[in-house]
C-alpha cells in the first residue's frame, strides 16, 4: 500500500524534554521503530513532519544575535528544518530498516510547496510563530522601527512593525502573526514519485514545506508558514496514496472530548466528519485541523486513518485509529 | 557529460555583503546564471557547495540564546545549511531553467557522509568554526564549565573546555577547532545516482555533508566538519564523473603567486600537481584543498577542472581554468 505518514511535532521533539539534540535523536529513533514496521510489511511510504518547535527555537536565535547576525525569512527557516529532521529521521529510519535487515533507501528531499499569492491568508496573518514579547519589549521594538512613527493604540489586540503583524495573545504578551496559505502544489513531486518508485522511502514537505509563490515564471519565497496537515493531504493526492495516515498523540479521535459521553470515532464519511467539524467537535487550536486533512483526503476518493504512532500498522490494517472514507 | 560541480562558499554568501536572505538569494541566482548553460548544453550534473559562513552564522545564534535554547551539533548544523542552500540553489536554478524553457528537475537531497571513527582527524582536532572569543571570554567559560577545575597553562595554545577544544588564533582571540575527517562514502548516492539518470541535477554534499560514522549497523552522528573538497572528489568518483568541476574566485590556478614570475596553469598531471602541492606552490589555506581535491579525482582516473563560475562552460570545452589530468 501506497502511505503518507504525518508525524507529528511530539514525535519529533518530545513534549518535556529540554530539546538537545540527542533527546530529539532518542524520540525519533523510538518513532522509527514503529515506523520500520510499515516498511517492513511493504508499504511504501512518504513521510512528512511538523517543524513548530525547531522554527520557534531558531526564532528565538535569531533575535538574540539580531545585532550581529541578519535574521533569516520563514521559508529559508523552514528549508533549515527540513535539513534538521529530515536528517534526524532519515539517519534513524536507516538504522531501524538495517537492523530487521530491510534494504531500502531513505531520503530527504527538500520540499518548496507552491501556494497562491491571492490566498486571503496574505491579507489576514493568522498564525503564531516564535517567542512571547511582552508589552514593553513590544513598545520598544516599535520605537525603534523605521517609519513606524503613527500613533498606535494601546489597547489595540494587532499592531504592525516593520512589516511584521503582531497580536496580544491569552496571558497579555505579544507574538508574530504570519500568513498560513493553503498548499496547491509540490515543485518536487515528480521526485517523490521516482523514488517511491525505486522502493525508496521519501521524507518531504517538512513543516508544510517552503511555501514559494510563483510571479511570471519564477518561483520566490514567501514570509508566511503552511501548516502541515494540508500539506500532507496534497501529498497524499499528488502520489496517489491509498491511505494518508496522521499519527497524533491518541489512539483515535474523540466525540464529545471532556464529557461523560466521550467517546472514540472508529469510521466516518467524509461528509458526516465534515459537519462533526463544522459542528464545534473538533477545534482550530487541537483536532480541528488533523480531522480537516482527513476530510479533504477522502473527499478526493482517498482514505485517512487518524491514529498514535504505536498503533500505525493495527490502524492500516483497520484495527485501531479513526478511519476517514469517501462518502 | 556527467559533471560535479563545487560551488566556492562565496558563490552563495558573497564578500563584502552583510549576508541578508535577499543578498544570498540574489547571489545564489546570479551563480545560477552560469550554471544553466551547464545544464542547457545538455551536462549532467551533480551539485555541492560549501557552507563555512552559513554555519559560523548559526553558531554565533546559538551561542548567543545558549541559555533559553540547547545548542545543535556540527552535524546536525550542516544539516540545517544542507536545507538552507538547497533550498535556494534549487528554486533558483529551476527558474534559470524555466526561463530558458528547459524542463529538467533541480532536487537537494540530504546528503549524510560516512567518516572513519579512526580517522586520526578525530584526535586532533584543528578546523576552526565559529565566533572568535576573547581570552576573558574563554576564561569565564572555563570558569563556568564543571569538571573544568585543572590549573591551565595561560600560555598554552590549546584549551579544552566541556569536552570542546579552543586554539588561539592569530591575533590573539581564540576559536573551537574540530576534527576534519576523510569522507569515505555517501549513504545517500543511489538516489543521486537515480536522479541523474532520470534527468534531473541533484544538490548534495553541501559543507561537505553531514558527518556519521558507523557502529555496528547504525549510523550516528558526528562532532566534526568534513571538508567541501574532498566530498566533491567522493562524489565525482562515486557517481562515476567525467569531470569534477570546481568553481572558485578566480579563472585558473596561478603558480608562484605574487611574485613577478606569476603565471596561469592551464594543464598538469596529477603526479606533477601533486609534486607542486608538496612545494609549497598552494597552501593549505588558499588554493591547497582546491588542487588536493583536483589531483584526487585525477589519482582515479578522472579529470578535474579549477576555474570561475564566469568561465566554467569554456573551462569544460577546455577553453579555460587548470585542468588536471590523469597521469
Amino acid at each position: 500500500m501506497r502511505v503518507v505518514v504525518a508525524l507529528g511535532g511530539n514525535a519529533i521533539l518530545a513534549r518535556g524534554t529540554e530539546g538537545l539534540a540527542s533527546e530529539q535523536r532518542e524520540t525519533v529513533r523510538a518513532a522509527c521503530e514503529q515506523l520500520v514496521d510499515l516498511v517492513a510489511a511493504g508499504h511504501e511510504l512518504v513521510i512528512t513532519h511538523g517543524n513548530g518547535p525547531q522554527v520557534g527555537r531558531m526564532l528565538i536565535q535569531q533575535r538574540a544575535a539580531a545585532l550581529e547576525v541578519p535574521p533569516m525569512p520563514l521559508d529559508v527557516l523552514d528549508a533549515q528544518t527540513q535539513g534538521q529532521i529530515g536528517y534526524l529521521l532519515t539517519q534513524q529510519l536507516g538504522n531501524a530498516l538495517r537492523a530487521r535487515g530491510v534494504t531500502r533507501p531513505v531520503v530527504a528531499l527538500l520540499t518548496q510547496v507552491v501556494v497562491d499569492p491571492g490566498d486571503p491568508a496574505f491579507d489576514a496573518p493568522d498564525k503564531p510563530v516564535g517567542p512571547h514579547y511582552t508589552e514593553t519589549e513590544l513598545e520598544f521594538r516599535s520605537q525603534r522601527a523605521e517609519g513606524d512613527q503613527a500613533e498606535h493604540d494601546p489597547l489595540a489586540a494587532d499592531r504592525v512593525i516593520d512589516g511584521e503583524a503582531y497580536r496580544k495573545v491569552e496571558g497579555g504578551t505579544w507574538r508574530r502573526v504570519v500568513p498560513s496559505p493553503l498548499p496547491v502544489d509540490v515543485v518536487e513531486i515528480a521526485a517523490v514519485r521516482s523514488l517511491l518508485e525505486s522502493g525508496g522511502v521519501a521524507v518531504c514537505g517538512g513543516g508544510g514545506g517552503c511555501p514559494v509563490t510563483r510571479a511570471g515564471g519564477d518561483l520566490g519565497g514567501g514570509g508566511a508558514v503552511i501548516d502541515q496537515e494540508p500539506t500532507a493531504a496534497l501529498l497524499a493526492r499528488l502520489v496517489d496514496a491509498e491511505a494518508l495516515l496522521i499519527l497524533t498523540d491518541v489512539d483515535a479521535v474523540l466525540l464529545d472530548y471532556g464529557t461523560d459521553r466521550q467517546r472514540p470515532l472508529e469510521e466516518v464519511t467524509a461528509g458526516d466528519a465534515r459537519r462533526l467539524l463544522d459542528d464545534g467537535q473538533f477545534p482550530a487550536g487541537s483536532m480541528g485541523p488533523t480531522v480537516a486533512a482527513a476530510v479533504a483526503v477522502a473527499e478526493a476518493g482517498g482514505r485517512a486513518v487518524i491514529t498514535s504512532l504505536a498503533r500505525a500498522d493495527d490502524a492500516l490494517r483497520g484495527a485501531a485509529g479513526t478511519r476517514v472514507v469517501p462518502g
